[in-house]
């Protein structure tokens, strides 16, 4: 069984694909790292969707009184929906990219500048930063993954 | 290293794989659309969400006013998590399903049959067209998920 | 081309990915039952978000009252969505690491306690349990995930 381990695994071995791993990872990590950013904002801020989550904070009308909604929270809120809108066309698109044989340097470029701008955009997202920062910051994203889907479709089209 | 390379490259010399990867980049693509809907919802109809965004129409009071909701507005964001929930199944049971070694006739059956429901719900639901169009549209995309995940089961199962 | 489909096929072979493959589909068709248990809940509790889907109830005001929100189908789409925030990671995460070389009773732990911990989660959501069920739920899941992350980037990292 090893021949076969060995040949699933050098998969691992290409460089383009560790690079798409390496970057996979990293956004998905991102995306990830929203769901403590959020706990952290509906704690602190006291603003609960769930009845059983406001148990420990009091009963019955003194708990009430902390299921609210809280513009941070629902700020986090949308940014974890974009990344989930934005990331995943990424990670399905990217691996289909990453095995349609693209030169090593074109790909860290697209998986760069893609982590980049998604970074960018989370920034841009939480502190605020003036628009057109998070939109130009989505585009650029957006951009890529479509220059990504572009190369998958000339090298693989079957309808 | 030009060995390894052409060894993990020819993933996308298969056929049934060309013909998961051209029909991925398509649904994947059009979910991406749905953003771009979005947006131009938004900035016609003049509905916001985040205060920074608005900031080009006003100052103060006259701005906050486009912080609001918009039927159309919804209706696309609607659209847009239901091909989150459906598309993102299909991305990942396809995967398995392209590589548990199908007939390229059926692999294609699967594809087309899914990619179709899925055009013609976005239509249904945006139009809107009248029920039971768009539950029905959703409910054969389901199916044809469920079906490739049986024959991924079928094939792979190792609890 | 029976070559090529050999070759391309050789990876459902192998026993790591079999594992991923398995616990992919059930992770996956679990999130896709929340659909229909949103449907469900809309129709009993006849609550519903689209006036297209009150037609069959009703013509005109008797119709728009049914247009409305309903705490145990708000609940079942938070899980839904917690579901996305959460399979989403571990499908692209559990990809790369499955394909990372691991040993195979290493991975069956990582995706079995996954698996467990995604649908403990539903449960405790659902019924509802109270918490901390959840919330341990959630980080268990979380955990793993990050654990995947973390050989995905010790085996293949290229920055």
């Amino acid at each position: 069984r090893s021949g076969e381990m060995a040949k699933s695994t050098q998969l691992i071995d290409n460089e383009v694909f560790r690079a798409y791993a390496t970057y996979t990872a990293i956004v998905l990590l991102k995306m990830m790292l929203m769901s403590l950013i959020t706990a952290y904002f509906r704690i602190t801020r006291k603003a609960f969707v769930n009845p059983e989550d406001t148990a420990s904070l009091g009963k019955g009308d003194s708990a009430k009184k902390y299921l609210r909604t809280d513009p941070d929270v629902e700020r986090v809120r949308r940014g974890h929906l974009n990344d989930l809108e934005n990331i995943v066309p990424f990670v399905g698109i990217g691996l289909l990219y990453a095995l349609s044989g693209p030169d090593l340097s074109t790909a860290l470029l697209h998986f760069r500048i893609f982590a980049g701008a998604r970074i960018l955009h989370t920034f841009a997202y939480l502190i605020p930063l003036p628009q057109p920062s998070r939109g130009l910051s989505w585009a650029v994203g957006y951009a890529v993954t479509f220059s990504m889907a572009y190369k998958v479709l000339k090298t693989a089209l079957l309808l």
